[in-house]
This record gives C-alpha cells, sequence and structure tokens, in this order.
C-alpha cells in the first residue's frame, strides 16, 4: 500500500505533513510518496534529525503550492507544477493507491474530478466525513461538495454512503436515513419528497437498508449509520454540530475554570474530559473522504496536526483496502434513472 | 394585559398549563383566560387547592381538543368547539392580546394563519425560536414554519427577525446574517445568492443591519443576533443544535456518574452544571413566536412544564408590548418585491 501525501496543503504543512507521514510509515507499514518542494520537505526532515530518506518514504518534486487565495476550479490547471496536480497525476497513473491532501477543499474537488475524474455513472463527487453522534458515528454525505441537490444526486449518495459505511466503517447492513424535518415521507421539499420515493424503492430492492426520513435531532443521537443529505443541509449540519460543541465545550471550560473547587473538580474527571475533547476532534477521525471518484482521494482538515494527517492516512489505507469503488462501479445501474433528474445538472461546486 | 392561554395542548395539559398559568398571574401580573373543557381546568384548579377563580383569571369553555393525530391543516374547521379554535377566535376578536399554545405545531400555524390572518403584505408567517449562542442568544427564522423558500420570504424574515430581536430580546441593532455554508455573496444556492442581493440591499438604505452570510458554527458561537433561513435549512439547524446539545450532556452525565471521584467533582461543579443545562432548557425561553400574524402568538413546547408555560406567557406579554406588529406593518412596502419571487407561491407548510 502506498499512500500519496500533499506535503505542503494545509495551515502547518510541510512540517506537520512530514512529521505525520514518518508517524504513519512507522505505526501501519505502509509506502508514502510525499509530494511537495523537495528542499521544504528535506529540511523538515533534517530537523527531524533525518538526513538520508527512511525506507518506505518517497518525495515527488512539485514547485508551486496551491494557495486559498486561488480559484479552487481552476487553480490545479493553472499550478500544473503544484502540489495538489502533481499528487493527482500520480494517483491517476497508479503510482499509488490513494491520495491526501490537507490543502483547499474546492480546489482538490475540482482537481479531483476533472483529473482523476468520478466513477462512471456518478452524477457528483460528495464529501462524506464520519460525524459523531450517540451510536459511535455516522457517515455524512455530503456534506457540500454540490449545493444543490437533485433525486438521482441523493440516491447515489445513498448506496455510496451505504457502501462506505458497510466497507470502511465495517457496520455490517447499515442503516440509511434521508434528513428531514419530520419522518413521514411528505415532509420536506420536493427534493426530499422524489428522494424518498427513489431511497424507498432501492430499500423494498433490498439493495441498502433504507429506514426512512431522520431528523437531524435523532441522526445526532445515533438512530443511523449514514446521513443521507444535499450539500447545502448537509453542510448546514456538520457546522452545527462543530459550533454547539465548540459551544458547550467553552461553557464546560468556564464551569471548570471558575474557582479552586471547580478545578479541582476537573482534576477528578479528567478522563472524561479527555473522551469528551476526543468525540469532539475531527483530527481523531484523519479526514473526510471524497467519494465517487475513481480512486480513493481523502480531504484532511485544514488545520491538521501530524495526528491527524497520520490519522487521515490510515483512513486512506483501509478507503484503498475496502473495495469501496468497485462495489460502487459494479452496481452503478441502480443508482441511476433513467431519465436525467428534473432539478436538471448543476455544474457547480461551491466549497 | 390579558393573555389567552390554551388549557388542553401540550403533553402535560391541562395541569401544567393550569398551574404555568397561575404563576404568571402571581409573577407578572397577567390576566389570563384558559380555554379548554371547564370541568377540567376546575378539576385541575381544585387539586391546587383553589375552589374559587382567583382574580385576573377567566375560563373560556371549549369541548374539544385538537390532538396530534388530527389533520394539522384543517383541525381547527374540523373542530370548532376546539381549544385552539376557540382560543384563536378570542384572539382575532379582541378579548386577548396575545395566544399561547402548547398545542400541535402545524395545527397552530394554520389556524393562526387562517383565522387570525397574516399582517397585509406578509407572505408567510415564521417560526421564530430564541436558539441558544455564545452571543447570548439569536433569533433563527424560520425554522420550519415554511419547508420551501424564495427570496422574498427571505427578505421578509430578516426584517420581521430584526424587529423581532430589537423590540423582543432588547438588542438595539441586531446583526442580521443569512445562514449560508460560506461567507462569499456566490456561496449556497440560488436562493441564498438572490437573498444575499435583497439583504445587502436593505443594508444598504440602513434598514436592516445586514451582516452577510454566517456560517452555522459561527452562527451558534455568536456572531449575529438574527440568524435569517429558509424553513427547511432552519429547522436542520435548530434540531441539530438540540440534538448535540442532548448528545454532549449524556457524556457529560456519563463521565459524572462513573465513580465515587467522578460524583465529587459533579457536586464540586453544581452551580456549573445548573448552568449549562439552563442554556440547554428550551423551557427557559418559554416558546417560538409565530411571527408575521397580525395578532402576537406564542407556541410553547409540546413538553412543557408549569415552568415553561409561565415563561411562554411571560414572552407573549413582551411580544404584545413590544410594538413589533405595529412595526412590521409600517414597513412592509420595504419587504416587498415588485414581482412575484421566482421560486413561486408556495401554499404547503409542512410542520
Amino acid at each position: 500500500m502506498k499512500i500519496i501525501v500533499d506535503a505542503m496543503g494545509g495551515d502547518n504543512a510541510p512540517e506537520c505533513n512530514v512529521r505525520g507521514a514518518l508517524n504513519a510509515i512507522k505505526e501501519y507499514g505502509v509506502e508514502i510518496i510525499l509530494v511537495g518542494r523537495g528542499e521544504d520537505i528535506l529540511g523538515t526532515l533534517a530537523d527531524e534529525g533525518i538526513g538520508d530518506l527512511p525506507a518506505g518514504l518517497e518525495i515527488a518534486h512539485a514547485n508551486q503550492v496551491v494557495e486559498m487565495s486561488d480559484n479552487p476550479a481552476t487553480a490545479f490547471k493553472e499550478k500544473k507544477d503544484s502540489s495538489l496536480t502533481v499528487g493527482l497525476n500520480l494517483l491517476k497513473n497508479g503510482n499509488g493507491d490513494a491520495f491526501v491532501s490537507a490543502g483547499s477543499t474546492g480546489a482538490l474537488l475540482s482537481a479531483a474530478t476533472l483529473l482523476v475524474h468520478r466513477i462512471k455513472g456518478i452524477r457528483r463527487a460528495a464529501m462524506a466525513p464520519v460525524v459523531p453522534t450517540g451510536g459511535g458515528g455516522a457517515v455524512l454525505i455530503d456534506c457540500g461538495a454540490t449545493a444543490e441537490g437533485t433525486p438521482e444526486y441523493l440516491l447515489q449518495f445513498a448506496f455510496m454512503g451505504s457502501y462506505y459505511a458497510e466497507h470502511v466503517l465495517g457496520r455490517p447492513e447499515p442503516r440509511v436515513g434521508l434528513l428531514n424535518i419530520g419522518a413521514e415521507p411528505s415532509k420536506g421539499t420536493e427534493l426530499q419528497r422524489q428522494a424518498h420515493e427513489l431511497l424507498t424503492k432501492a430499500g423494498t430492492e433490498g439493495r441498502i437498508h433504507f429506514v426512512g426520513n431522520v431528523e437531524a435531532r435523532e441522526a445526532v443521537q445515533g438512530s443511523v449509520d449514514v446521513i443521507v443529505s444535499d450539500g447545502y443541509s448537509g453542510n448546514i449540519f456538520l457546522k452545527t454540530m462543530e459550533g454547539t460543541g465548540l459551544f458547550l465545550a467553552q461553557k464546560m471550560k468556564t464551569m471548570f475554570m471558575k474557582n479552586t473547587k471547580s478545578k479541582l473538580a476537573a482534576l477528578l474527571v479528567a478522563d472524561g474530559i479527555r473522551d469528551i475533547k476526543k468525540t469532539l476532534d475531527s483530527g481523531e477521525v484523519g479526514g473526510t473522504a471524497l467519494v465517487g471518484i475513481s480512486k480513493p482521494v481523502i480531504k484532511a482538515h485544514g488545520s491538521s496536526d501530524a495526528f491527524a494527517i497520520k490519522n487521515a492516512i490510515r483512513q486512506a489505507c483501509t478507503f484503498a483496502n475496502s473495495g469501496l469503488i468497485e462495489d460502487i462501479t459494479e452496481n452503478i445501474e441502480y443508482m441511476r434513472l433513467p431519465v436525467p433528474a428534473k432539478n436538471g445538472n448543476n455544474d457547480q461546486s461551491t466549497l
């Protein structure tokens, strides 16, 4: 297994990317290609006291870096010698099994779609993070790769999310729920009502385990393994969870820092506080899978430290080993509508 | 000030509704009309040791009760002698200043719209709860009264939310944000892009203080006083907050109940735990205002206890005293588009 890692993407690049890669080699026995400015990567290795390239590590030189200020839709074309473009071309050409980047989400999404391509028949790639829930986490698909949705997109997201939960999270018969504002099939907008119909059919045919509409509150509490959503609502869901987590973490901090008595309390439940922090820490998961692309691509959080990069590499290995892409490819006929979806073909990816 | 209270709506009716009303009379010196089955209300009063009607309390007899199983759109017509219909007719006819109900949201919304009517020019009434945020709470408008949105609805929600924050929450120049998946005006779907344009214009004209798009994470952390959203996304936002709050509250409970040491810790920060619980408790706020109806209507939570009913009555008084409806009426011309909104006229209210 060989993972291609964008050494230059993210707030803490290249230091944390290089250190994360080194730790992944040690812990998982994986091979890594670090893509980026050779001198920067070697400099970071030198800072770690490493003179010769360790076994399992290669460097692919790329002179440019895609910045957050670059146009996400065109950055990979304008910067042909960027770590993003060089890395994805390595993936495309079979030089590695998966690609990990902590750089711009929009640029990664555009570049992966246009260089590596979607799986044939998949209309939109989806961002599918694993969000913390009372049920030990659920796949949220899509969380914002494409803002607008069509019933067919949601059908494809449901299949891809279900396969992801099964293959990558190891859930044998994932419960797939359609994010909605009520349980009845009539709830929501026309998009949800049409999607409900398609998912019900797929459920009846035994292709996915569709449990119906799921309200956001129940989804967080763990009633499903896969939360199917258009990218706009999925993003609202994800960011509201993050915001509420941060808000309550701040409240807890204030509570524990108040006085000597409260600080003692914090010591007494230090393990528990660590557990809650761990639940809320996106670095634990690693990154967000880009599902629907013909090769495994993982978006690590922009603020990833070495620990998060290492976990994203582990996740990339699991993804590459999972058979997920093969499964989507083999079952693509069940995810397509005979006629193009009514809501049309919207080419904007808005993240 | 006289508040009409649905004695029969909600999970804990009529007991908690009656007790909440009694406490409101005592605490706020408000007059109350309890609407519902006279014998049930008198029975509850008797259980409280009250033989004669206390000063400030009237009973308006209504023999029927709208149940959750009734069709929300037509319940008020089919059950003309329900506490809902009788209560709203009292409001319409000027027998009281505001109406409070903990019954079915959908039935209340339909009945208020069709019996009491919207303010002239307002296209949709909105549910506008005050959600807990790092900024001491924000008005979320709409949270699900109408699932679909049009740019004009969002423009009206922005004005109504701004006036509500100013008049009811006492925020002098409320920061109005459009819920979206990124800060740039190009983000989101066509709905958000068009609404952004309308709100920018209203901001430039000095009619509202529009601060631009707001992401869900920043909204929860308190960056705005008013969160403008279509009902579908607003509902996802609200329910995700609730779910995440419950999820983390459960985690905290597990942490504190683990062993003797952790139980001691809980005692040491008992005040802080109470504060956090209070932050998450919808009963503290009272209820959700139905904004855009020509008279003040408050939806109390279905699970309201006497404390929540009392707070909903307090909120109804503030609403009725605020001049909010007058302000909306006087400024309606700034909230209307010359041509009907492109997304059309959608009559479905889906809660």
